[in-house]
């Protein structure tokens, strides 16, 4: 039995400060429609995709900042945004999509919503939970902020899985009324989850996901080098070592993360040269369940990576080495749930 | 400020089924030897290292599986392997060491200990917590077992980090009678932590040691390939391409879970071709916190694998990209204690 599904990662170059966001969204539409030729059933775009990566900024002025937020609960009809859900409706095809979001009760988060292009509408968001940087801005006027802790709340809707119909159809499913986990994981729609950006580093969150079964797992991003105290903390590196350390380290977690919880995975960047002035990293990839990277990015420009996977490659590792229920031992793990920081081990 | 620290990963070759225990043994002085000679402070030994690998057999006869069992709660006076822990007590270096251990009350672990040359004993176990493999023997009687399940209770100590005495000393650490943990970690010996094998492919492992600000994590293994049943789950491979996959997958896990961790690592293999049938990798290294291998085992013979490293190395990520305190959510991490095998998303 095969569960196949064609799926693509949107990267998207540069976009400046005071890019126009229509314009912005036509480059995403183009890319969705370049998808939608190549008859790619699921398309991811990048962590805060709308606009440039504005939390490098410190704004002084509410006003200004506001407009790097996307306004109220459901953003799908905003004016700027709509051709976007528009076209995925019409051609029923799948998106992932990043952005800042303001919601109806006024607060910030750094959100991502599955559109479900079959069902016509969102049918999942997820808000970021590992918010990297800082509150307040870098003492050093020339160093590059990363304030998404000023910014933003860290997500409030824990990693939840979940099925996007109509995705994978399986006749299998159809026939039974199972509702034994054991008979219905591994058949019918994909089990999938959400991550953004720095959320990979974080092993917590990719094994949230593991234990509801994930078979593909969607990181938009925007991971920049070459910044004025983003890397000089103890061994300053060239550019060009900020870049490739990038890179490596954005692979790894990737790759790692994905073997180790035996599920696809497809991430995006925001990449590109901002403003003339500030890096980002491409390396947009899909990779296996056995850790591999399957499609890459070749560049840092508008960039569709896409790929046929079959969700059935996720069964060996889930069912071998990384069969949690044989394997795992959680009466060990309790300083992961009881500990937010590091303790120091008893002294000898 | 440096805490510099002389390691190596002693890789030992293939050990046959009936081979000598007091000549692997002295193979493995012969290492220590060479390590000393080095100044190498600490040496990590592999998994089950003083016999061949004998979970992949079935024993029937009791008697006969017990010769490849330790016996007792401290085994560094048993006349075949005392000659190890007198080397390095009387040359003031430490080692870590696996074996197969039958406790006093005659329970069976897969166990390792860190001796420590400076203070003359044994200052840590550890028993291996995620056991691979199966209870029952393969059907097909062409197949390799994996039966550690059958032959060990996994390991019931946790993850218990320590700092090794003497192993860096640190002036500012004598200077201070503070017992907070801001003051006291990334200063005086080491923090340590000491998994087994399998135990690298689990992240939970790692974590319970990063959450105890481990600086440097030590690994030994056996890991097999080439062998029926062992990798022909679903995408039969040649054993050129299951030698690749599995080096690939060892360097993935010790680079992403070592850089995830902000900590060293070392991983020393018993590898080799075990009864002209059996193959195991080699690839014992030493892992920067960056997750970079520093230091890699040429070939799949006995050899030292080398490195001075700077503990101050760690500092880095722990204040920064991995800031736990700063950047940790445990309340949306509740499955990974709560759930041991995968549940079901809730369907849409």
């Amino acid at each position: 039995m095969q569960r196949t599904l064609k799926v693509a990662a949107a990267q998207v170059g540069s976009v400046d400060r005071n890019a126009d966001k229509n314009e912005t969204v036509q480059r995403m539409v183009k890319l969705l429609e370049e998808a939608i030729s190549q008859n790619v059933q699921l398309v991811v775009f990048p962590e805060t995709t709308f606009t440039t990566f504005f939390p490098r900024h410190l704004f002084e002025d509410p006003a200004e900042l506001e407009k790097y937020f996307e306004q109220g609960d459901d953003i799908t009809n905003n004016e700027s945004v709509k051709p976007l859900f528009d076209l995925a409706r019409s051609k029923k095809v799948d998106i992932y999509v990043g952005y800042a979001e303001r919601t109806d009760d006024g607060r910030g988060f750094n959100t991502c919503i599955y559109y479900s292009g079959n069902a016509g509408k969102v049918i999942s968001k997820y808000r970021k939970v590992h918010l990297p940087g800082t509150k307040e801005p870098f003492a050093n006027p020339d160093a590059v902020n990363q304030l998404e802790k000023r910014y933003f709340e860290p997500g409030n809707l824990g990693f939840k899985a979940f099925r996007a119909p109509g995705l994978v159809v399986d006749a299998a499913k159809k026939d039974t009324a199972s509702t034994d986990v054991k008979e219905t994981l591994g058949k019918g729609d994909a089990i999938m989850g959400m991550l953004i950006c720095n959320d990979r580093r974080w092993p917590e969150a990719w094994r949230m996901y593991g234990l509801q079964g994930v078979e593909l797992i969607m990181v938009g991003y925007n991971t920049p080098y070459n910044a004025p105290d983003l890397f000089g903390f103890r061994n300053p590196m060239t550019p060009e070592q900020a870049e490739k350390e990038a890179y490596y380290h954005h692979k790894l977690v990737m790759e790692a993360n994905s073997y180790m919880n035996a599920c696809f995975s497809i991430s995006a960047a925001r990449a590109g040269f901002d403003d003339g002035k500030y890096d980002l990293i491409g390396g947009s990839a899909i990779v296996s369940p056995n850790g591999y990277t399957i499609a890459q990015a070749k560049g840092v420009d508008d960039e569709l990576v896409v790929a046929e996977i079959d969700l059935e490659d996720c069964r060996q590792g889930k069912e071998k080495t990384f069969d949690f229920d044989r394997h795992r031992r959680t009466e060990h793990y309790g300083l992961i749930t009881s500990q937010t920081g590091v303790i120091e081990p008893e002294l000898l």
